[in-house]
């Protein structure tokens, strides 16, 4: 691996944008032809996402996503808080999403975008599942439904239409 | 599907960057419930991705990711650009960054993450390769890597580093 070869460095660090859930850089880099370059990138506190396996289907999430304008299907998930573990967040947007809680099994992490986000998803399966409701969030609004297993897998590998947290959940689940 | 009690509606607009590869928006919805709230949203001009077998093994590319100041193992990617059709920036994206053109199938679209951005990423098979480089951009650094195909399809079953588009590339391809 010829670490030297590839790195960028970075020469000037521009903060354009810090908001609530996000901040965005736009930063100098110098390139390891010596020539520079500019770099935006999107700083997110990361997340995690559940696999709820319940009497033989999987719990999942209908919701509008305003980036995208439409209804999408996914496996719950939420933002860490700050100095929340991965475990504790996934237990948690599990209750407040579907109100049960479980096991949880862990089963990887991915980066969604490395190109302009360091953004990281930790993926938890979820059995043996308790009803235990708490709280959601007063200003999120979801419809639960329970999608039978071997249709989620089939969707999942069809891969029309899933964002990238459910259809790598759902693949490495089942 | 109960559309209207899901829907966000946009009633003030806020454009706060707008840079070469993304622009980000933090506008302000007003929520099924009738109360307000903020969205913070990253537009993004799309992306494919290649999932490329040859003699037996995956063409991957390593290379230094300043999102995540190291460096990462990736199937070929890139952005479309403007009013590129996806096929044709997925063909030229394995060329620049592999040296092959080859017979692309589609293996479906996913977004990376609906919650803060539209980023949608095309994933293309690309089998029967011939030898036809085309020039890189001369400010993108990366070394091609070949992968054997069982090799690959544990990575992505560990899922432990990948990003997004690489674990679904090969856990659909493979």
């Amino acid at each position: 691996m010829d670490k030297i070869g590839l790195t960028e460095k970075c020469i000037a660090e521009q903060s354009v944008y810090s908001g609530k859930f996000i901040s965005v850089n736009q930063d100098t880099v110098e390139l390891p032809n010596g020539k520079t370059s500019i770099r935006e990138i999107v700083r997110h506190p990361g997340a995690v996402a559940i696999v709820p396996e319940h009497e033989g289907k999987i719990l999942m999430v209908r919701q509008y996503r305003y980036a995208l304008d439409k209804e999408t299907l996914e496996i719950p998930a939420g933002k860490m808080d700050p100095g929340e573990d991965p475990e504790t967040c996934a237990l948690r947007e599990l209750r407040e999403e579907t109100g049960y809680e479980g096991e949880l099994n862990y089963l990887g992490s991915f980066y969604t975008s490395p190109g302009f986000t360091d953004e990281i998803i930790h993926i938890y399966r979820a059995q043996h599942l308790s009803w235990s409701p708490l709280d959601c969030d007063e200003d999120e609004f979801l419809n639960v439904v329970a999608v039978p297993r071997e249709q989620a897998l089939q969707m999942a590998g069809s891969s029309g239409f899933f964002d990238a947290k459910t259809a790598i959940g759902l693949l490495l689940a089942l």
